[in-house]
């Protein structure tokens, strides 16, 4: 990679006017410019924003740690990449780069990111997956890196956070299923300690109990958020002796599994057994019947997510002021036909 | 965020000793040591190793370039999580991290390398969904920044790059179409400028020819590789006047929407029409009939990917010595329901 040093002795100029050229200072002229900026191309020279990064202690760029290992986010990468042109088409507007920082599955993600921050690549950090309590939110806050987190936890006392509506999905799904007769209803939750599964879970609680329906821990099915758990879920809720006659998804990606299994048991989804899943999404519109869920945009969630982010920053505070540090995001029902039968009584 | 001048200033120890205590020197007295270690706890104290980094001209960083907006990566993003843990397992060994820089769908990928490039946010790149020519190529070479391609193209006549076999995964499945009876073998290529899509076409068009079955252009369809893009194959093959009795798919996600159309049809895949995809998938494999596709491992892929490029970088080539600079990847077939009927002589 060539330097201006390199670029200077090439054109046989000195620095200071290569430098001025590029830079694109009135006081050289266009000829020289020109020259400069063709040799510049010529030869490869790029200029080597990290000096002056670190001389400002900044590098324009904000990460988005992402575990690939956590069964929530195994399969949903296309979460992601949709979070992300929101994010982007927000730091555009400030100049700033946005990178995924991707933790290793066989790495703690504390010990990642304690990694991430010393090699000081990134000004700002969004992190996901937020679990129960999280060592995370200490690190950064220590740090002094601001930072939002996809996710609540009980660790983010101070911090600022952006979560789905978990509890109002699961209550507009206990509530619809109820209208259509159900009482027995399932629920697939998460395996792991993820905080949105807590979450879920209290709302699917709360909202059978305001029905007057009784708690069954049997009707609790804990598996893989992915296509494979769904079908776990489905062989589950086979085993089962009084066999409930709905069941909510905490993942949609699961309802591809699910369906499968029933198939093979002769079971037909949206008729034996109504089924609710989770985020709208393009494979699962494709199912027959299709998959009652609920409505979001990725791309404002993430615009969002960035604002918040920003909000919390000294040198962009000021352009967000008066946003709320913590936000629930609201889903939008999508009725579809897997769960439109109503039960008849029995 | 506190720096070791803050850290000494708060201990009231030199700088120095300081500084010995958090590298783990043996002239420090561990009483020392212990008080130094849970002050920069406590604090929050990050070592900074950009500063470090920028003095030996490295950041021990690779990235991986994704573009989310190209039709081919739209909806296999996990494709890139697979890969990603390949990669990782081999920089791991060299105590190098991997980020991901996923370009903005609204900027050309050019312009958005010129720019990650002179951030020097990475030591090496990693590029892919190789457009016919490339201009990416020849901007990493001209700056000297060591790479690799996931992916051919026409530029890269001097650079490593590891391709899967297009060709091969082409070859075969005309074979064992021809072998069940057909001759009207459609093809689903993408309606982009990626270079896989030539070479794919290409394998095909050979394969056929050897087979002495002539080349169909009203047979190749353009759409993008996508759910919804499979929505459209079967659409546009419904509407062909003499249908096609067998289609390859570029992308096995189209799979998932062009059993819906077909069904929509009363179409059976897999008795009415044989259908084979591409890469083996969790998705595809819920799919009914099961798809007939090809067998590849990411994580593979991604450590030869990684290790390729190490081999074309001065501190680490001696490690990887007599590397090929360029591998064509081998699939292999699973074959599935989505295709086994025998076609009735006519």
């Amino acid at each position: 990679m060539k330097g201006i040093r390199q670029l200077a002795e090439h054109l046989d100029i000195s620095i200071g006017t290569v430098s001025r050229a590029l830079n694109g200072k009135p006081d050289v002229n266009e000829e020289t410019r020109k020259r400069v900026l063709a040799a510049a191309e010529e030869l490869g020279y790029v200029a080597n924003q990290s000096g002056r990064a670190l001389r400002q202690g900044t590098t324009n760029v904000i990460g988005l740690m992402i575990e690939s290992n956590k069964d929530i986010v195994e399969d949903s990468d296309n979460f992601f990449l949709g979070v992300t042109r929101g994010l982007q088409s927000v730091f555009a507007r400030h100049k700033l780069d946005l990178i995924m920082l991707p933790c290793p599955s066989d790495e703690d993600p504390y010990e990642y990111l304690k990694r991430m921050v010393a090699r000081r690549v990134v000004d700002a950090m969004i992190i996901s997956a937020t679990q129960r309590t999280d060592k995370r939110i200490d690190l950064l806050t220590k740090a002094k890196i601001p930072f939002v987190s996809l996710g609540r936890s009980l660790s983010s006392s101070n911090s600022s956070w952006i979560d789905l509506d978990f509890d109002g999905v699961a209550n507009s799904a206990v509530d619809r299923l109820v209208a259509h007769g159900h009482r027995r209803i399932a629920i697939a939750a998460p395996s792991n300690d993820v905080n949105l599964g807590y979450i879920f879970l209290d709302g699917y609680r709360r909202a059978l109990d305001r029905h007057g329906i009784a708690y069954d821990l049997s009707l609790v099915i804990r598996a893989k958020t992915s296509e494979q758990g769904g079908y776990q879920v489905g062989h589950e809720l086979l085993q089962l002796a009084d066999r409930p006659t709905a069941v909510i998804l905490i993942y949609e990606l699961m309802a591809i599994g699910l369906y499968r299994r029933l198939s093979e048991a002769s079971i037909t989804p949206g008729r034996d057994l109504a089924i609710i899943g989770f985020r709208e999404e393009p494979r699962a519109k494709f199912l027959q019947p299709a998959l009652t869920c609920f409505r979001i945009s990725l791309r404002d969630l993430g615009a969002e997510l960035g604002e918040t982010l920003l909000a919390t920053m000294p040198a962009y505070g000021h352009f967000y002021p008066n946003r709320p540090r913590t936000m629930i995001w609201p889903l939008e029902l999508v009725p579809g036909e897997s769960d439109s039968f109503h039960l008849k009584a029995e």
